[in-house]
């Protein structure tokens, strides 16, 4: 028998935990019979709720943690001072090697923190990003970095560019990634100074597939499969898609129910739209990775239902069955030589 | 009577030149008694064109230049050898104060260079800024900066809250409108370097409403009037906008068009979706102002057909009527003293 990858969950992180949680996990490894899930949690009240569902027992164990930490709370301070946390204790099952990765839809301040200081970088990894796949109109897309580490310089950004491509070739099944930076304009001598330093080091990286610039227009359309762009700019990126998005869809909701003859029409292009949407919702594939640490951290959204916990936990079962880690090793380490 | 309102019309800039710039020209000039015209560009070919439209003649002028910059050519090298192009021509007639205003769906670089080398800064302006105006569920924003100047300072960003502020005001008509900065979260501790040095000068800024920080996802809900961030940032919004609902709009179809039923539901929700999705579509409101000069300078889409030719004339009127320029001159001056 494979041994199996055992993934500590957060069950007490997100707008929907424990219930989500827990229903997520359970999901999964009725699903899967390659991994085992840590709760992490308070343990009488997660023993409690897993007494509804059917499961095989050996798939999950529950690790007590006392304390929670919340959105409203400073992130180092948290990490520092909540020492009984689920963030907390989970990170560091994933520290002593008593869990492969960590899923967690809490605080992404405390998780970006966390897995840094607790977890640890991968020795020449300068900055792990926060790495979410965004939906396009034939697929995903990587967008690197997303963290909360902004002002960039060019040596982070080459070092997503590779992390990036390992990902997407390796865990999302993309053969040779399209790897291209953010910028304001096609040509090479565009850009801000961070980009124009950043683009000639990434057309002379020969491990990677850099094809140029893609301006933000483009990144809908799946122009690229690694977007790469320093921290603030990529928020920018992954918050204006989900507010675009979700104000359009709002409108044209209106638009449909704004006079009877629409309404009618409503009612009969309602499945077909339904299932259209679907595939431009990022919560089908799961979490964001941050990447560079020596185990693998997974963050998903704070709204996140079971869906998206159930895919976060079995997107990490290829993660470590490609031995990411090992590759993002020996990519960092072969170029800083 | 009150003296007509000069416009310059760069009659050879953008994808449909000239037959929709001449279009949108007279179009406007049948709607407003207020304006006089000024079509820069190929004197044969413009007054041939002309012939088939009824209009009062003494709205339309049209004032001869052999050359046009195209989107290809490098914009301050453009802008100082192409003497004769409509561009230059036509900025230099706002310049000697023959027109008021310039229109132009043109190279965008060039309409920017040309703005600062020919019609000028007003005096204390650091750096014009492009402020498209975005839809929004509810409206529209002002978007300060998307120009081409990258990596701004903070003393930039203040300039562009003010300006933005006048112009939301008084040209669009958005009492004491709120102002925000882009960033990564709500707290003022948040953001990159730029953000956290600029965030409290704007707080001290007592002829701004300034609201604090916005996060890109709250943009498209109208949650500011005047959205302030560096150009970089700004044409990433900008253009993410664009992509991300075309992309979401082509989906939205494709998914109407995916069975039977839904073909059918389609045909009858078209007219309401239409009029509902036109009010998302920024050309309603006219071209970007350029903001700062000794004159207006407005840039159109490259691919504007003739509704936002004649809208982007018309907002030329309030823009002159509302002394603008003189309300910039004032805020900025008082604040450099």
């Amino acid at each position: 028998m494979q041994t199996r990858v055992n993934i500590a969950v957060d069950a007490m992180g997100g707008d929907n935990a424990p219930d989500e949680i827990i229903k997520g996990a359970v999901e999964a490894v009725n699903e899967s019979s390659d991994i085992k899930v840590i709760l992490v949690g308070k343990q009488e009240l997660l023993d409690e709720k897993l007494k509804q569902y059917t499961y095989n027992e050996s798939q999950i164990e529950v690790v007590h943690a006392e304390d929670v930490i919340t959105n409203d709370e400073a992130p180092v301070m948290a990490i520092r001072r909540k020492k009984e946390s689920s963030i907390v204790v989970a990170m560091n099952l994933v520290k002593k090697g008593q869990a492969d990765c960590f899923v967690s839809a809490g605080s992404t301040g405390a998780v970006l923190v966390g897995g840094q200081l607790i977890v640890g970088r991968i020795k020449g990894v300068e900055r792990p990003p926060l790495a979410p796949l965004i939906p396009t109109i034939d697929g995903v897309s990587l967008l690197i970095d997303c963290g909360a580490n902004v002002d960039a310089r060019s040596s982070h950004l080459v070092q997503f560019a590779k992390m990036g491509s390992i990902y997407m070739e390796n865990v999302v099944g993309i053969k040779n990634p399209r790897v291209a930076i953010v910028n304001i304009g096609a040509e090479e001598e565009k850009g801000n100074s961070l980009v124009k330093e950043t683009y000639p080091i990434l057309k002379n990286c020969d491990d990677i597939n850099f094809i140029g610039s893609i301006e933000a227009r483009d990144i809908p359309y799946g122009k690229a499969d690694v977007i790469v762009c320093e921290a603030f700019v990529g928020n920018v990126i992954l918050k204006l898609y989900e507010g675009v998005s979700g104000a359009l869809v709002k409108t044209i909701k209106q638009g449909l129910m704004s006079t009877t003859r629409s309404k009618i029409g409503a009612a009969m292009v309602k499945p077909a739209l339904k299932e259209t949407l679907q595939a431009f919702d990022a919560s089908e594939y799961g979490g964001a990775p941050l990447l560079g640490l020596k185990g693998l951290v997974v963050k998903t959204h704070g709204s996140s239902k079971s869906k998206e916990i159930k895919n976060s936990i079995l997107q990490c079962v290829t993660f470590k069955e490609q031995k990411i880690t090992e590759k993002i090793k020996d990519s960092i380490c072969v170029n800083n030589e």
